[in-house]
């Protein structure tokens, strides 16, 4: 039997596990910030219509440029943003690295603020770029004087701020955003994965696009409209941005059903966004409920909290199991990461773990 | 205005324009080798139904590993194939790079045999790896010899072998497949995107993995399934490579509609083969008619014809246009390239054509 280690695969690869989740059929699955709602059942009528209407033409490849689409996005993102100053992908990890293709690669950098989101230096090592990784403060927060210098330091060609960050789920400043986009001669991309879930939605980076046209703010649908299923990741940025990534993008990445899909469902955006005000409610009892239980849940803005003062992360990810509730160990010594659920998921979250403190 | 010139793209983009044909909305079709049938009502009716029951769980990530589709594709494929020899990707490009950046990168070099899918230099590039274009003999047949002679010469980590080979049509004998794979030190793949097309269904290299285990046979849905809207690639290899290609792709690729889409149409596999047959005939009308027009029609495996004896392609091109019928212009001197149609696309072009060498 041929082995991985029998093939000629770059040396760099060799060792390496797949990155993801374990994915577990549970009762309670708080691990991987998927929105706890299904599809209302009115829009998913639709995406199917929508769909159904797209598969006659389905013999044929797809509108490469994704006009309607773009357009959709453009609409709701708000902000004066044209069509021509959009982009999307097969979710906001093919959108990064469209990213990484077009300006990274080879002999280049990507610089982020750590702990962050654990796909970034995966994105960077698939394009061959060097990963600087420069460590928040203790409280994960980051102020415009750090950023400034890090980016002094390091000379990066690439700078990803994520905010609200993965895994702490800390908001930056405008202020922050605008010191980087100043410091750095490269791309500043702020990745806004969870912004719908902010306590204050106006502070998003789309309101400096203006100004700086380096400056690149990506999203996605997997969170705020519930279809981590469907993946679609999208980015605003200046339309010379968008030239610059379809360079790099493979003709026709996003499929005609893939388009449909993504339409519908940007139609019913404030039901949706309701949606996300419900999760945002369960989000801030997850934090209040457990720092009254006498741990200590980091401020968040996103549709997760990370919880410190876990005495032995492990384990207590082990007895949540046992109850049929999946979080996740994101290896951040005495914190578990918990995806705010339903209100059902995050009582029976809660009941959990204040039966494990009383033990 | 920003433009392209003044962002810090990568050197080796700057200058180049995005990869694609023009999307033209034109009666007659026959440029990019789409099935010129749309999928029958019942099997799109099918597919909808299948996306239907998907969606409830669509807020949740996607099966990561596409179990239920890979079963789909080895019970498809035949050939005493396992689930755990199949990947698939969001169209065979995506699948491609996927290889590309398993066993290619930097440093590394992918050889193929030109002229052959424009895509091979591209996806080499996007990864940073040597392309090494080898000329195929003026008949664009390949041996086992010239085969061995060129790796031995160039030594290449990667070799790609396009059977029926795009643009030419030309289908290369398992002889070659096996020279290719007893000479080569990498991974030779096969790709056989038209393989349904071929006058011989059975010399397919999907015959000779067992044998070789760097051996690699990638598919697609968008020719034989009339997929080209929907995006679906596959591959076929030993279960140890499909653990390579498990170290480079983005988690969650594999959309949860695209897999439903899948595994839907590939329930219908007969009767999508039945109108590939309806093709194949049109095809050899084509390679017939062409001939008896004083035309030089190069033999083909394919959905297309490669057609030489063309005094001034580009003014054929324009001239077809003109009556609503567009074909590709793939740059070989001399030649056009057409998509077979339906009989009645095909009798439109072939009166075309018979008027234009009237004139």
């Amino acid at each position: 039997m041929t082995s991985l280690d029998d093939l000629p695969i770059r040396d760099d690869l060799r060792g390496l596990t797949p990155y993801g989740a374990p994915q577990l059929e549970v009762p309670v699955r708080l691990n991987v910030n998927e929105n706890a709602y299904r599809v209302p059942e009115a829009v998913a009528l639709d995406i199917v219509q929508e769909i159904a209407r797209a598969l006659p033409e389905a013999n044929r490849y797809p509108d490469r440029d994704f006009d309607t689409l773009r357009g959709a996005f453009a609409d709701y993102l708000g902000h004066g943003l044209e069509p021509a100053q959009i982009w999307a992908g097969n979710g906001s990890n093919e959108v990064l690295q469209h990213v990484l293709q077009a300006f990274g690669g080879p002999g280049r950098s990507l610089l982020s603020f750590t702990p962050t989101y654990s796909m970034y230096p995966l994105l960077a090592q698939g394009v061959g770029m060097e990963w600087v990784p420069v460590p928040r403060a203790a409280d994960f927060t980051l102020t415009p004087e750090a950023v400034r210098a890090a980016i002094a330091e390091h000379d990066p060609d690439v700078v990803f701020l994520c905010s609200p960050n993965n895994p702490t789920g800390t908001a930056i400043g405008l202020d922050v955003v605008e010191a980087a986009a100043e410091a750095a001669r490269g791309i500043v991309l702020v990745d806004e994965a969870y912004a719908e879930f902010a306590h204050d939605r106006s502070q998003t980076a789309l309101t400096l696009l203006e100004r700086f046209p380096r400056l690149l703010v990506s999203r996605t649908m997997s969170k705020a409209f519930a279809f981590a299923g469907i993946r679609v990741g999208y980015l605003a940025a200046d339309p010379a941005v968008i030239d610059a990534l379809r360079l790099v993008r493979l003709p026709y990445h996003l499929s005609a059903i893939t388009q449909a899909a993504a339409i519908a469902a940007l139609r019913h955006s404030d039901e949706m966004l309701a949606r996300v005000d419900a999760l945002r409610e369960q989000r801030d009892r997850i934090v209040d409920e457990l720092a009254a239980l006498g741990l200590q849940p980091h401020p968040s803005d996103a549709n997760f909290v990370l919880v410190g003062g876990i005495a032995d992360p492990a384990r207590t990810f082990r007895s949540l199991l046992d109850r049929g509730i999946l979080v996740r160990d994101v290896g951040l010594p005495g914190t578990l990461r918990i995806t705010a659920g339903t209100p059902g998921e995050t009582t029976a979250l809660l009941a959990a773990m204040a039966e494990l403190l009383a033990e």
